[in-house]
């Protein structure tokens, strides 16, 4: 049964177009294929085809998380499920983790990191910019999982609050200038990831990690193809997206006892 | 604190080798980098480097999924830690969440979904292959997720036995034979997800999902390169993966009321 | 000396924006930049900025293959300079070879195949439809290869007129209807070449290749991307061209004496 | 009909193996799929199939460029034929054309380059080691195309000796540091075309090019996936080529008449 508050994605067969929208009775929302009205929603129940007073259809389904997210209007970088996906692997993501996450931006990738953490789990989101707080914070609600974050509005400059947590993600335009703050709130063994748009920006971002001994360093970049859907005529879509940007991830550890440098004990080794 | 029974990654600094062991008491293991003493990696914590007696060093890091899962040995179909990622956001996958999964295989994409449906969660895994089975269990439950997963030994020929499933997700040589299977087994309004590694299987599992009115079709195709780590040389590494898989997805719904067909309404209204 | 008839390519530099032009006395074109006197060319050199009355500025460069192909007005399949550069070396192209092509089209591939056959070499182009004939001759005599081409208008459904030619190149719906064709006029030894958009076209035509017995044969699919070009924020550009085409290569063979099939030899081989 | 001299590629259909020889009579050469008799390659003609003592089978056919330059065995900076295929057409390459190129190499793309520019063109080659530029000259002496290059065995460090080129291109570590001397031997309006492997090279060189002012500065990467040729199973190979380099080019600009600054006159004109 659909109740009114649940979360949508209806689906036109003629255009393949899709609208997400939050049921509540009496609403009317203008789309593509005409005008729907939300009570015709409710009088129907998931998967169902709903026909249109002007004689036009649309099917109702459950929105996925990637649908999600990537409906969530962005003023920021952009982080799309296939880097998500990726992140939430390789960090330390679990139902119950505690992350640190830098900066919020519109709650993209805040509300699918919070989505897999479970209500046991905490993201501590920073970012400075009120007004993408809030954003972020309606956004995150619309979802379900607004109580699984605690919004920080404050620059990371002096650092994070938070000590021990599971994964620290960066996604902010200068990470180099951090890695020291997410070295002190990282859990030792744990990992930190981040995502930076350009190649100069990783080249600085290593160099900053070596500096803190972050270990177990990988750089990758996803790419993402869609196909057509006639199954005679089976072949990519002429367009897509051609960068979104490269993710960095590393471990971290801490001091040698005695203080030793790795250096010293390797060429002894040798 | 480390205790026995965790699995953990050591990391080796000078050939950027890594192992993952699950710790036991008075165990040793041979490495590229020489034996490894259980009994040191308990007497050290999480970041910290152990010295071996040969001089060598190794840290000791908190293994994440995707170090663990695409370290299963497979005799089976191969699904990576990119295309794990996007299926759990395309699909309705949550803390909580009952998944249908047929073939079990090696238990790699398996361990990966039960990662994130929490301890509330189920999946409900397929496979005729006994010795799969139980190579699936042992790596289940080697990452602590084996009271997540209902293990049915048996073909899909006859369908699922679950029904009104959150997901299902078909990792089989022929899954355009099961759309129908997979059908019965959803919930109406979610989601079906596969993966095949030729387009003839696309061109074949499209029309099955035509047949069985699933909508809001889509194919894609992940490729994933990783970069060199040097700061002063960032390039793509000289070799990549060309090919895993095309993901397929689309959602269940359910005849319209009063018999007409879909393809009525549309002639109408247009 | 730039003279009359020269083909320019000037490039302005505030948009970055180009203008392939035939140059003419006294003609004048308008440009997202303003009007350009064709005069004012005239009255520089190659390499020089030209600053309009307007006071913007435009520099005049030669065009190269690519800059012309590539702005070839195109109602036909498109294939680029990407394609274009690799065809030429898997097929037997060289100044002074004999190629087949269909179908003509708007002349974009032909003219580059043209361009580096030298003044020894012909290309015969078929195409049924002679709107693309002309539209092909009027592009290839631009470019000043047009006496290195022969123009068939017609159907190849009754085969080709040439035999014995370096190299055959397919660019049609159906190509798998043609191999037969391609191997009449193709000399034994030499290369057949085709593009196709489809995975479905390319398992027709593996299938009639084989046949006819064509070996050696290859696919292949070349994706191209663009990066930006500030020196302190390297990256690729965030949309590219997702797909064009398969291409498609094989040798022409011809049967063993005496009758014996390659499978008996093989087979007795063993 | 095959002649001693000739370059025959011979394909084995059991493994698909293809071995590359030039025809000596009383020759042999042992393959993977046996002992390979010269005299009975001069005893069939192209395309045909030759079985051998022990029963097995090869065919005979004319190798292509890119069979050719695939095979020369290197030493150095890989160049394949999807870039050599984009570079022609990209720099001002045409039969009768003169080309500065550096380094020399093992002279497979310099191989490719005389292909294509017939026997009135002529590529300057430079490379300081001399034993590369003897392998280079044996290896284009065996396609045939020693005629079209001149093998310089010095160093760049002073510039080119060539004037007014067609087109030159850089396949050196340091390309940014000889930007002024490919400046100098380019005819004004021509193209530099520049291959590098890593991104902090396209950043110095980027800068070098804006110094030198060339302008039109385009970036690109060529990716190349291999299908396999299984009609009933079409997919990419599992493996493919991750990374090659990263291709510049730029159009060689003069400066403007009576000292005006190109970024005197854009703000004059805004």
């Amino acid at each position: 049964m659909i109740n009114e508050g649940d979360n949508v994605l209806i689906w036109n067969p003629k255009k393949g177009d899709t609208v997400l929208l939050t049921v509540k009775k009496g609403a009317t929302v203008g789309t593509h294929f005409g005008q729907i009205y939300h009570d015709e929603i409710l009088a129907h129940d998931w998967g169902e085809g709903v026909i249109t007073p002007k004689g036009d259809i649309f099917y109702i389904t459950k929105p996925t998380l990637a649908d999600y997210t990537r409906r969530i209007k962005r003023q920021t970088q952009i982080v799309f499920p296939k880097e998500a996906g990726f992140i939430i692997q390789h960090l330390n993501f679990f139902p119950g983790a505690r992350i640190v996450e830098c900066g919020t931006g519109s709650g993209s990738l805040l509300t699918a990191f919070a989505h897999f953490i479970g209500d046991t789990g905490q993201i501590y989101t920073y970012d400075r910019r009120e007004e993408f707080s809030k954003i972020a914070q309606k956004n995150a609600t619309k979802w379900g999982v607004n109580n699984r974050i605690t919004f920080h509005v404050q620059d990371i400059e002096n650092g994070f609050i938070e000590r021990n947590v599971d994964a620290v993600f960066l996604d902010v335009p200068n990470p180099y200038d951090y890695i020291g703050h997410a070295y002190d709130a990282l859990a030792p063994g744990c990992r930190l990831g981040i995502l930076v748009p350009t190649t100069n920006q990783i080249s600085q971002t290593l160099l900053a990690m070596e500096k803190y001994n972050f270990i177990d360093v990988m750089v990758v970049e996803l790419m993402l193809r869609y196909l057509k859907t006639d199954p005679y005529r089976i072949r990519p879509q002429d367009i897509m997206i051609g960068h979104t940007g490269y993710l960095i991830f590393g471990a971290k550890t801490v001091p040698l006892k005695d203080g030793i440098t790795p250096q010293e004990v390797i060429q002894d080794g040798e």
